[in-house]
Parts: structure tokens; C-alpha cells; sequence
């Protein structure tokens, strides 16, 4: 195993989505696999989920050529999960149509003893409680993120509590950030989280960006701007994937935040505009289709451009 | 006259506004009033504008000690502009429940012989053929921003393109950029609108901040992060304020553009963090409260703050 290989845990799904730009049908979908491709430009990836026998092989052939281990993939019997969504003008909000499950409803994420030793564990938005059964098993992670989302909020925040005293990072929306913590000011909000356990807080704003809190205060990242917004679903997840495998890639570490504050600060920040970057990929077409074509190369010339439009 | 002097020309108003923090009633507002408050911590002022007998000679007073020449305020027979407005959850936009236009009805802005010189012009959002009016007066200005709003962009876009294609900057908000250009995305409406004249296009963002385009591409900007958001009536303007006072300040000349381009957009985009930095004072209370009692020690410190959230 690489020093920097990732763990990654979440949904695989079908999307159907429609947006102001057309429409998509049952296109690859899924949190963990937006962030494993996102990830995958920047470090190994394992993934643990779940799909079902209607999920192509080609798809897990596909991921598994990207440094992106599928072992930890379970096929269960009967179909994958199936999202079905919206966005109309407002492109930072999806409407829900239809959540089918199916295979995913008892997902049991349960690792291989040879994942057990990952050094690096995102948790994508799942059940906290299933959060806590992945984290039950890891070993001794360098660094744990999590994402989260208003249902669980409000469902389970009780659980969501338990898994985010266990955690490092959590990355929430806005409107998540202020549910979670009930202060409507981002920065009083990004405290309140703070407290309940991750030391770090990214808060995103859709088409405006990502604000970075750790306890050197805010850090404000805009969206790189694009042409055209095609779909932004799993925006937030690629995002989530640039920033935890450019942290990865260099070997960050939560102890870093004692033993080196200014390396730390530096590389969450530059963590942050990767994330930015990869995010603004995946929004110009459907699926993961712009991120099945992004060449490294094109990466490093929108990092250096995002870089000059926030240069002073 | 100083070499730095700007020239505003806007309404002067009493504003009742209602927002999620609470009510004012018949406090002092106007877009040059604004304006002309937040450049004032930059440069000399001289304001055109408008006032019924109702308005308080203590205000002219207050203004006046700020370095803001007020012999250009007619005063009408009649009542002051009066604008009724409130905001609910989203602080980006405002209802209108009343515009008692009263004797800015008739507004004729006709400058003093001893006004044409000034080196900068700033045409607050007034009816574009007011704003041609005051361009045929002034001399041979070195920088002229322009703001306007949907409601010339709807009902008066023939004499709007007009005065675009006289003036060198302009700030607008994201819908009006878009209704402007009829282009969805930001670029490509930026690009569009700087098309029409003004090389310099500021696009706001509200609680996200500005985004600056010019010949050199775009500057994201984020807005300061506040603790809470009071009131954002005259943000827009307080940002123009400081923006246009920087500029001033510094000596920014259009001729920059071609003779030093890159100290034109370094100019530029330290100017719109100083317009962020201005705004977010502004909303911190209703009407110019929190600018009447702002320091200039308060700005720098802000300004070095702004710069630290921005830092990679």
C-alpha cells in the first residue's frame, strides 16, 4: 500500500437528471464515484460500496484503470441504486423526483483486512451510523473527511454528532453548515462545527466557491468561472476528491496542526483551490463524463488560471 | 481642486427599510450618499444631487466635514426621494413596496462652472439621460464609472447602450449583467458588455463578493465575512464608493490601461478589495450608521484581514 492511498466510502448510483442544459438517463452517478475519479488524479483510491447486478462491468473495469481499487465493491442482488433530480435556474439546488435505493437500502460497508491500514478516509454522505461502522474498522488513519447533508441532519443528528467527534474535516452547503450549527453567519456557523469535533470546516457555495475554517480563521475560495454550467451534480463530491487527494499527495497529516501550522494552513488552502478546479470540470458536462476526458495537463493550466483570478 | 477629486452624481434619499434584523424608518440613503461617504476615506468629494426642504440641514452639515463638497445639492420645493423596501431571508434582494420619487422626479443636474473640471466622474444609477446630461457638462475627465440597474435595462436600454459607450467603467449586479448582455454565463456576459464601451466591467455578487473583468481576464473577489448582515441597502454603492476613492487616490487614469497595464489591473483589483471592504461595513447597520462611525484604522485592519482570507 501507498503512504497516501485513500479509502474511500459511499454510494455508486445511476443518475437520471434534467438541467436547463438536457437531460441525462441512468449515467453513472454516486458520491464516492465522483470522488474517486476526482481523487484518482491525485493519489490511490479504494472504494467501498455497493451495486447491483445491472451495474456494468465496464464501469468498474473503467474505474479500476485509474489507480482506483474496485475489490472493496460488493455486488448485491437486485438493481443499483437509481437517483432521479432536477436543477432548474437555480444550479446550487437539486430537486429530488425519485430516491430508489434498492441494493443501497442495507448497504453494510465492511472492509477488507487489507484496507484496514488505509492512511487516508473519506466518508461521503451516507448514514452516520454506517460512518461509524467504516471508522470502526480503519486502524489508524492519518486523516479522516466526512460529508454530510441535510437529511441526516435532521434525521439522525444525534449519530451525525457521534461520527463528527471521530473526524477531522466536514464538508457541508451552506444551508447545511447553518442547519447543523443553527447561526445563520457562516463564520459563527464554521465555529459551532468546529466544537463538535472536526478541526476543520469547508463550507460550499455552489457556483461561488468554498470557504475553508481552521483555527487560523477563514480561508475564501471562489468557483474557477465557466462558460457553461451543464450539470452540477457531483460537484461537490469531485470537489471533496481534489481536496483529500491533494492533501494525500502530500502527505498531510492531522498532527500537522500542532507541529507545523504553516505547512498545514498552506496545504488545506491549496487543497482547497484543487477542489475548486476539479469541481468546475465536472459541472461542464453530465455524469462523470468531462472528468473521464480531463487530461493532468489541463488541470495544471486551470489551477494557474484560477490562481491568476485571485492574484492581487 | 485637487487632482484626485470625484465628481457624484446620484439620488440623495430617505430610506424605510425592514430586514430580518429590523426596521428603520426614514434614515438617510441615496446611491450618492453612499457613495460618496465610503470615497470620502480616499479622496475629495463633490456632490450633485437633490433634496426636498424636509431634509436636514445637519445632514448636509455631517457630510460636508467629511470632505464632501455639497454646494452642488439643489434643494427643491417639495419632499425628499423616499424609498420603501424590505428583505426577507435573502439578503441579496431587495422588495420594493414604495418609490416616492417627490423631487428627484425632476432632477436636472446642472453643474457649477467650478464642478466641469473634475478628474473623476462617478454616475450613480439615475435615468441614463441624466447621466448623458452630466457627461456633456464635465470636461475631459481621466476615469468615469457608470452604475446602473434592471430598471433602465428594461425600459431604457437605447439611451443606456449610449451612455455605455461613453464611460469607462461599469458595476453592475449578476441578474442585470445577464439581462444586460443576454448571456447566462458571468464571462460571457462581461464580455459582452464590455463590448458596448466601458472596458472595465464589476459584476456583484452580494453576500459572495465582486467579480472584476478586464482586458487581462477575471478577479474574484469574496466578500468580507461578517459576523452579521443588518441591512444590505447601499452595498453596492459603499463598494463603488471605495472602489472609484482608491483609483482616485492612486492616480488611475484610463490612458493606464495602454501605457501601464500592469499597474492599471494591480489599481483595479486592490480597488475592488477596498470596495469589499467598504461594503461590508455598510451592512453592518441600516443606513450609513456603521459608516459615520467607521475609523480608518478599522479599514486597514479589515483590509489586512480581507487579504488573509484571500492568501494562498
Amino acid at each position: 500500500m501507498s503512504q497516501n492511498t485513500i479509502l474511500a466510502v459511499g454510494s455508486m448510483a445511476f443518475d437520471t437528471v434534467q438541467t436547463p442544459a438536457g437531460k441525462a438517463e441512468q449515467v453513472l452517478g454516486g458520491s464516492v464515484n465522483y470522488f474517486s475519479v476526482a481523487a484518482s488524479f491525485f493519489a490511490p483510491i479504494r472504494v467501498v460500496g455497493v451495486v447491483g447486478t445491472d451495474f456494468p462491468q465496464a464501469h468498474l473495469k473503467w474505474l479500476s484503470e485509474k489507480r482506483i481499487d474496485v475489490s472493496g465493491v460488493q455486488v448485491a442482488e437486485g438493481k443499483t441504486f437509481h437517483w432521479v433530480g432536477s436543477y432548474d435556474g437555480n444550479l446550487n439546488e437539486a430537486k429530488t423526483h425519485a430516491t430508489d435505493l434498492n441494493v443501497f437500502e442495507h448497504f453494510n460497508p465492511k472492509l477488507h483486512d487489507s484496507h484496514k491500514n488505509s492512511p487516508y478516509v473519506f466518508l461521503a454522505n451516507i448514514d452516520p451510523v454506517l460512518q461509524q461502522q467504516v471508522l470502526d474498522q480503519v486502524e489508524t488513519p492519518r486523516l479522516v473527511a466526512l460529508d454530510s447533508m441535510n437529511f441526516w441532519i435532521q434525521g439522525k443528528l444525534g449519530e451525525l454528532k457521534k461520527t463528527l467527534a471521530r473526524v477531522d474535516i466536514l464538508s457541508v452547503n451552506e444551508g447545511e453548515a447553518r442547519q447543523l450549527s443553527g447561526e445563520k453567519s457562516l463564520i459563527r456557523a464554521a465555529e459551532a462545527i468546529r466544537k463538535m469535533g472536526p478541526s476543520v470546516v469547508i463550507i460550499k457555495r455552489g457556483e461561488y466557491g468554498a470557504a475553508l475554517f481552521t483555527s487560523r480563521g477563514a480561508f475564501l475560495a471562489p468557483a474557477f468561472l465557466v462558460e457553461q454550467v451543464v450539470d452540477p451534480t457531483g460537484a461537490g463530491d469531485s470537489f471533496a476528491g481534489a481536496f483529500m487527494g491533494y492533501l494525500a499527495a502530500n502527505g498531510a497529516h492531522r498532527d500537522m496542526a500542532q507541529q507545523d501550522p504553516q505547512k498545514w494552513e498552506v496545504l488545506l488552502r491549496r487543497a482547497v483551490l484543487n477542489g475548486c478546479v476539479m469541481a468546475s470540470f465536472t459541472v461542464e458536462d453530465f455524469s462523470l463524463h468531462r472528468l473521464m476526458r480531463l487530461a493532468s495537463s489541463e488541470l495544471t493550466v486551470r489551477q494557474n488560471a484560477l490562481m491568476q483570478m485571485i492574484a492581487v
